[in-house]
């Protein structure tokens, strides 16, 4: 008898390694291969900002899994400083690339699982080569100028990208002593949130000394006779003195290999998948931040990359191929509604489901929204908080589409409430009816959440 | 025509101000009166452990409502420092007495409102009239003890009982620079906790230098010589020397005189009303801390007084007698699932639902638990934070029924999502689906809460 093929996995941080540990716990003995082409796996990429604010000093306390243990411990067969080359889905092979000796040799697969992440978005700008100028993608990207800091001691920064990354960044460069600049191509940063919400947070950033210029339209950037970074031009004319650039203008799908293997791609050429994580090959499985994932809400797969729903393919991932193999039910994808949370300075910013983006984007009809100006805890305890919360609700039926909260501490997690709401349902009838918890230290006895929740029966 | 009679609130906190203010609000040109044995009305009673340990300077903060506010832009017609003496229910007259001038006088009702509240219970033990021995249930009760401590600098204090009131005023009176002994009657303390979960919190607040003894009975309080508490002296024969006692061993509804009118009580005598805050006679509603609420999961009317229910009743009972004056609709009481929250030191506590108590006391069937100890915050985040989350489920259709958490900051706020969770009727199933937002300094990738889903549908 021939032995069987192995599984493998192209890629090993968040959904690689979530689906290659799954597949070793359900398939103990079944040969997992981890194709992976850094030094590092399975790393909390969204800790790297509290990284390079000096937060956390050691980067290895970034890395959940250490390789050692994912192959002592968990049975992996993992082959780091390995490149991936290119899919033979007839054939059933992977080809590979052994990154330490050069050799190129071909692996064959049972099954397939495409878990090649995203790269950072590089704009096409003269001078982007600079010394100096960086991304903040992978772990190797935080070490990178982690150490930059701590060698330049850089006074003064750039981050081009006022989203998410962005801010939590500008942050970070505030707390390692230098003067920070945002330039959002955008009329307006953080453009996931409402515009006004997007305000709200603004005014609180500029606060702290963040120099943000909106409409900025770089033009290049200047180096100096040792080829560092030494200003940024703007279209404007203006030109901004440097030792530090961050490019955050979002990420794009590593799908060139799905691509070139002929797999269907979806929306931002992200690898599509089916509600079982299942590509247009019935063998090959895509998970996380490479592949499109399934919106609840607007019922539709797309290119949201975010942290829980890339571990939660990669986990399904391997619990499917796991129930193929052994012949039992495979599992749906139950959906995500794209939340998202951050920090910066003092301010937490999450939003959950349906905002302004989205109704315009999919020219949704029959949605309304609500916000209020609330406090987070009893109006009279002394650390006084401040939280802002939009309700967005479908007006036929009352249900709860989405919501925006930006405030001081103890806000953010505020959004999961929301979260359970339109995972089951709820009307804003149904959340104002809800015993939420009370405390003066955490929440006022009408939780803001209740408040909006009756401002938008109101409406009614 | 004869005038119409007014609408009158006997008691002017939580639920007798929420109801008088949504009455006005709806019928602007309606007499409502509202009848208060004290000086001041709707003020934060859960704030004043944050009175007594100084957070809060001012107990004017903890007020609300000021009473000039009530009468000038509410229209409320107020009359502090008079007492509801007798309710007449079939000539529809309340009995009040000006505490002011001793005067009596009777007031016709078209509608009555009981809001009287709760009182705290206090042991009959000798000595408990020692100067120097306090109750935290009125603002009165925190002014007086915040006078004691700045008059007479107490070094040692005794706290006797440990609930949620307890374990907060320890906090409060070693923030004054006390010793704290906290006595308690059952085997231990937040006995509205499971034990293993009242364990842990025991096990942080010791360590917070406070000083524990449970099974405590006690015999007697002794005096010194100018009356003032000197010593707690225990059945064991220990004595505990003492400047400042709090009695805080829970509260009694007052329905004397709703018992006295001939109206119905219930569980421990709380006035016993329906889903509308209708008493057992159709002109005399009432609401809040002496009246039952109805119970969502257990499907009974019991006697929890907890503020948000108060105030949600209150305001449902105004919105109700409006409705019924306009011969409008009137709106059920959607019921409570006894949510409730606290912090002691740097512990968040809180539980919803049934737990361990509800399910010995209602005998309940095919309840289960799991529990986990898990990161609040990203594993790797500078300020580690841990929590203990259980959850409670149905073993027959997997519905979650209930939760407790303890934890650092972020936990206790955590309890809203299984809030909607239990009050949508979702499964364990469910909850694990949920896109719940993610942020390393607020949350890890798996929520506490994914990760207890995940442990309890092993269970299955």
């Amino acid at each position: 008898m021939l032995p069987e093929k192995p599984i493998v996995i192209i890629g090993g941080v968040a959904a690689g390694m979530s689906a290659a540990s799954q597949l070793k716990r359900q398939l103990p003995d079944r040969n997992v291969i981890v194709i992976e082409r850094g030094d590092y796996i399975s790393y909390g990429a969204c800790g790297m900002p509290f990284y390079v604010s000096g937060e956390i000093k050691d980067y290895n306390k970034l890395i959940v899994l250490k390789p050692e243990k994912a192959e002592s411990e968990r049975g992996i067969n993992l082959k780091l400083r390995h490149e991936a080359l290119y899919i033979d889905p007839k054939e059933k092979i992977v080809g590979v690339k052994n990154l330490e000796n050069k050799e190129d040799f071909a692996i064959s697969y049972d099954k397939l699982v495409i878990a090649t992440g995203s790269s950072a978005i590089v704009p096409d700008i003269d001078g982007i080569d600079a010394n100096g100028v960086f991304v903040l993608k992978e772990l190797i990207d935080g070490i990178k100028i982690n150490n930059y800091i701590e060698e330049k001691k850089p006074k003064k920064s750039i981050i081009i990208g006022g989203g998410f990354i962005g801010v939590e960044v500008a942050e970070s460069f505030v707390k390692r002593g230098m003067d920070v600049t945002i330039l959002e191509a955008a009329p307006r940063i953080l453009t996931v949130l409402d515009e006004d919400f997007s305000k709200i947070a603004e005014d609180s950033i500029v606060k702290n000394s963040v120099n943000i210029i909106k409409n900025a339209k770089i033009k290049k950037i200047n180096k100096n006779r040792e080829g560092y970074v030494s200003e940024v031009v703007l279209e404007s004319g203006e030109k901004i003195e440097t030792e530090l650039v961050l490019v955050s203008i979002g990420v794009k799908p590593n799908s060139e290999l799905a691509k070139n293997a002929g797999l269907e791609l979806g929306e931002r050429d992200a690898i599509l998948v089916d509600r079982f994580l299942r590509t247009s090959d019935e063998n090959i499985f895509a998970a996380g931040d490479c592949a499109t994932v399934y919106h609840k809400l607007l019922d539709k797969d797309l290119y949201i990359p975010l942290a829980l729903g890339a571990n939660r393919q990669g986990r399904m991932c391997g619990e499917n191929i796991a129930a193929i193999i052994k012949g039992e039910k495979v599992e749906e994808f139950p959906g995500i509604i794209g939340t998202s949370m951050t920090k910066t300075f003092d301010l937490e910013i999450a939003k959950t489901g349906i905002g302004e983006n989205e109704i315009k984007k999919y020219n949704l009809k029959d949605i309304e929204s609500t916000d209020i100006k609330y406090f987070a805890k009893a109006g009279y305890y002394p650390q006084r908080s401040k939280i802002w919360v939009k309700l967005y609700f479908n007006t036929k039926n009352k249900k709860i589409v989405g919501a925006q909260i930006i405030g001081n501490d103890g806000s953010a997690l505020r959004i999961d409430t929301v979260v359970a709401s339109i995972y089951m349902g709820a009307t804003v009838d149904d959340l104002y009816s809800m015993d939420l918890g009370y405390c003066p230290p955490f929440s006022p006895v009408w939780d803001p959440l209740l408040v909006v929740a009756r401002q938008a029966l109101k409406k009614e």
